[in-house]
């Protein structure tokens, strides 16, 4: 495989953090790839936008910063105003529709999938928009299997609301899938 | 303030990568310093020993990840046996007295503390050792506000959960504030 960069921005409380640790660590431990999952806190991050990197690969990862992602999540329009402008050439780039609009032609393919509207549809509960975000994630790119994440998230989320995580990263993979190459 | 480069390593489910984000959160949104976190996940990972990386800072940080680190937290016998090596010469190191024994000189100030005892002892659930551990980390080394991190977790924790939290918070600078410079 080829070296996959990503950036998942957003608010705080949004859950882009834990999402990118469930992503790197599924990866790492149930696909046996290398992953590396990095965030940086400063002026900005003081200012709203969060920002959570991770990198995977088969090889080893010496850089552990994300500079051009491959593929950039921005579930706000703070944080797409911010971000959308590293988006590495030819990538790929996932807005939440409900929260990000834009009228910029990045050199990216730009997707909007309504993340947020599904789960609040389906399930009601917002805490899962992240899981959902990592599941049209992969359904889109197929950078990791989607039983890795569940294996990951029965380590760290209580019993009582694994049904929904699980419920939400099939709902985003469904989202995702129609746009997988 | 000097940069302050901080290791935390454990076993998997100790929660030292959310304790690195605690605090790091602390550091930069409510002591107005910047942070960086870091976790990578390698064929080292799938072994058994995590570890999670800081570095905070009153100026920009460029690099990332920790090399030698000026405060390392070793929380299993595996992590201390993997890690001791890198710390920064003159550097502290903090054990926990119950899963680490060591009888190697490092060059390094060392300090063994019944973190998991007296957790267990005074609030009897393990989910807390991460935080008395944390504590225990702010007590010595006076690196932030301990009020800056009861405020991270006032937004992270249920509010059910956050009492116990705080209780850990204080018992881990009880346990670090005899050894502060």
């Amino acid at each position: 495989m080829e070296k996959c960069r990503l950036v998942f921005s957003g608010a705080g409380g949004q859950g882009v953090i834990t999402a990118a640790i469930v992503l790197a660590e599924a990866a790492a431990l149930h696909d046996d790839l290398n992953a590396i999952q990095t965030q940086s806190y400063g002026p900005e991050a003081r200012g709203g936008a969060t920002r959570s990197d991770v990198i995977i690969s088969d090889t080893t990862i010496h850089f552990p910063k994300v500079l051009q992602p491959n593929i950039l999540v921005c579930l706000t329009q703070e944080a797409y105003n911010k971000y959308y402008s590293i988006i590495r050439p030819g990538g790929l780039l996932i807005l939440d529709s409900r929260f990000v609009t834009t009228n910029i032609k990045a050199a990216a393919r730009q997707i909007a999938l309504p993340m947020y509207q599904t789960v609040m549809d389906t399930i009601g509960k917002p805490i899962v928009f992240n899981i959902c975000m990592l599941g049209a994630v992969i359904g889109i790119s197929d950078l990791i299997q989607p039983e890795s994440i569940i294996k990951v998230l029965q380590t760290r989320i209580p019993a009582a609301y694994l049904a929904i995580n699980e419920q939400a990263l099939r709902l985003g993979m469904g989202l995702g899938e129609p746009y997988a190459p």
